[in-house]
């Protein structure tokens, strides 16, 4: 297994981005030295996304992906997404969302020859992450085959038609409106995955696997349920999951490996 | 001497950030093994900051600064400042200039062990970089007792009153309105480093003292020049330099350890 | 909390030497921003030490240390220990025990401002690392108070008198004779454990208290008995516990935590 | 381009390994933002080793490396060698001629997409790296088309028949007997470089071709002039070149690019 630092020059980010990733080439065995790595080319892949106020290194930290990459032998890629919500920001002129769902995609795979299929390639996050995988994996679904969403904060509703005395604890107006433009106008904008979605079925596209889970008494089940119940209408192929928990790392690590499994 | 990669949550930023630090803690002889490393503390401390489209790595990978560290005995710190021109940005609540001028300082001299005195502290950079260290120097001068700005891009005129056309082939006009506010209103704004030196004089501060060195043939050159009158004219103890190149690491590499020998 | 990776020109190794840390120095609140970190020092330490084949990334990417490191308070220091047993080589002028129990608990608590007593200091390990552990807590009685030894390869009786056919399927007679000495002469020379332990005491000093941990299923269960009843034989203040398991890092896992417990 | 930290578990050292790399696989322009990067595949490689004391740092921090990387689009390759002479050591089961010229030839050009061609690939060092790229591009010649050794440090014919009482400032008898063996049959073992290039004109292979440069002041001087007359009576296409200069990084910075030139 590589543990491996990534710090490149990104055009979507017009700036040098750092991603940290897992990449289960070899094993090494205790009975023998062989000077030969086993290697299994062309690998799948799974962008793995963090939550808001987090970076590159909280799956690494607070799970055990490292442990996973290896059981499922798949190559995990982490970048940092700033508090984005892996939203193209056209007015500061960084595109995160090209970020993740293209030029990520396309870096690694040529850098680390990793399978050019969308059905090897999946998105993955929690909470801001799990925006991040739903809007980018929809946005573009002849990239990723799958999508892991995991206590996703989906708050398009929760956000709209706020003005600018708003503050929920999280962050303020004024960070909302420079993440997601104009909240009144935010629902019907490309900023909301459902805009996402429906787009990309009127473009005919075939629409990747959705596998969210939400703990119970997650402060953003029921934001789970309502887009669980719009892709339900919307014939997406997916698969919903609740089980006791909050907006925390034990669920997360509940969950993921389940995601996996449904995924490969 | 120690290479140290330091990941912390800012609060400044709300979120993980990345910082690359040499430290020249240690002195390895050939001669004999001595376990104890010699330690001299309190250390004086340099924060260098990279130009745009950088991050952490440029001066490590592009200067001698860590022969510089070594040799002048200052532990230097590089933080990455993502395009922000190393401004607060209000509107994405992302204080780059707190993360910077404040909270980098504080975080450093407790984690480090640093002198907690103005004068054993500079803060130094190159274009982009040069500007923000202008910026912040002035605007805490009680952290910073030092200045060193290569070819700094001091290029509050040439944004202000663009409109939304505008684009110099570096950014458009969406990219200087987000770093910098209003445009028709930035030169009287706090986002001009002219405006923070005329209020910190106002407020009766001791200012820091400024190295300026630009290159005859920079495309920035009559910006610097501009500012060298405007901080002449304001008593501003500064010296300011000019030699033949352009905007180029060997200009940056010519100047850096003149610029190190007049801060200490 | 910060993620930090050193890397420093070590007298005891006469090379650059890797070091991984977490420092939980700081909390960021959801609720506020504020630019001054909340820092208590000097912190306690705890040096944590890999297995065999390993290096400084095992307990991050397999344990929770992040998390305990925060719940707790303490800094975490992760060397990599290169297949050493954490023990000088005379041959090779390659003094890691030095390194681990003296040279890196100086360099850390200047360069970090650590507490400067052995009550505040823990020396902790698995396998190979818990050899390492009790080895370097016993040697350097007043740098380290307290010795969390865990599935320990507490091996001296197994490699003992072996000749030049021994092979145990980890390693060979060759490396254990690098690693140890001369096996015919390991079990009296300064390379077991139990000397440095009787002549730590003969030499009147406050020995560390040990907490061991084992696995009634460990293939090292029997030499962990073994070395409780001599640390019992020689009255060294300690706590002994089994549990089921083998080894691996669910039980490591499992007994990291209470093993802090214990010490702090 | 691309700056990556690589940690792997070597198979011919048994443990995990850090490498750093440089990899030339895009060009991030000003005018314009493309978020597809510009690859070209498969690449060149140059495994570049440090000298003694040092790691896979040295050539980052003191060389302009990374702008040779981009200048020549060439990944380039830092592993940490350890004082090891890049020699297999048998009695510690560590194999760095091993790791250095076969596993992690083979590693990287499967984990980067490197030109699996001899002529694509290069081996180059100083000091100690210059000892090390010369032994094992003769030992590899397969691997390996070109070598570029700076300084080297052929020290063979200087350490042959010491006795325990051996000490020259660098190192003493045990550390040369614990990484060439036998002191009194050096000249005639496999750890010789000589003896390796006639192995190798024996066994019929395709030499690589060499590169050396020294400083006329240097303290190795009369060692390279003595092996370059050495390749010179066997035939081995080679270019040979002194300069003033000494064992230093003012000399290393000034040969590693004519080094490169004549190699591509």
């Amino acid at each position: 297994m590589s543990l491996i630092q990534i710090e490149y020059a990104s055009k979507a980010l017009k700036r040098t981005v750092q991603v940290k990733a897992i990449i289960p080439n070899d094993v090494m065995g205790f009975e023998e030295r062989k000077t030969q790595p086993v290697y299994k080319r062309p690998m799948k892949a799974l962008y793995l996304l963090h939550g808001y106020m987090g970076n590159c290194n909280e799956w690494l930290l607070y799970s055990n992906i490292a442990e996973l990459s290896i059981k499922y032998n798949i190559a995990v890629f982490m970048p940092s997404g700033e508090n984005s919500f892996y939203l193209n920001n056209e007015a500061m002129e960084a595109y995160y969302s090209d970020f993740i769902g293209e030029e990520l995609v396309a870096y690694t795979r040529v850098m680390f020859g990793l399978s050019m299929k969308n059905e090897d390639t999946i998105i993955a996050g929690l909470s801001m992450g799990g925006f991040g995988a739903i809007y980018n994996g929809f946005r573009f679904p002849n990239h990723f085959g799958k999508i892991i969403a995991l206590s996703s904060a989906l708050i398009i509703h929760d956000i709209k038609d706020k003005d600018e005395t708003f503050h929920n604890g999280v962050a303020s107006y004024s960070y909302y409106h420079h993440t997601f433009g104009d909240l009144e106008r935010v629902v019907k904008s490309d900023k909301n995955p459902e805009i996402i979605v429906e787009k990309s079925i009127m473009e005919g596209n075939v629409m990747p696997a959705l596998y969210m889970a939400c703990g119970t008494s997650d402060f953003l089940i029921e934001q789970n349920r309502s887009f669980h119940k719009f892709v339900q209408s919307h014939d997406i192929e997916h698969t919903y999951v609740e089980g006791e928990g909050v907006h925390d790392w034990r669920f997360w690590n509940q969950y993921l490996e389940p995601g996996l499994q449904w995924a490969l």
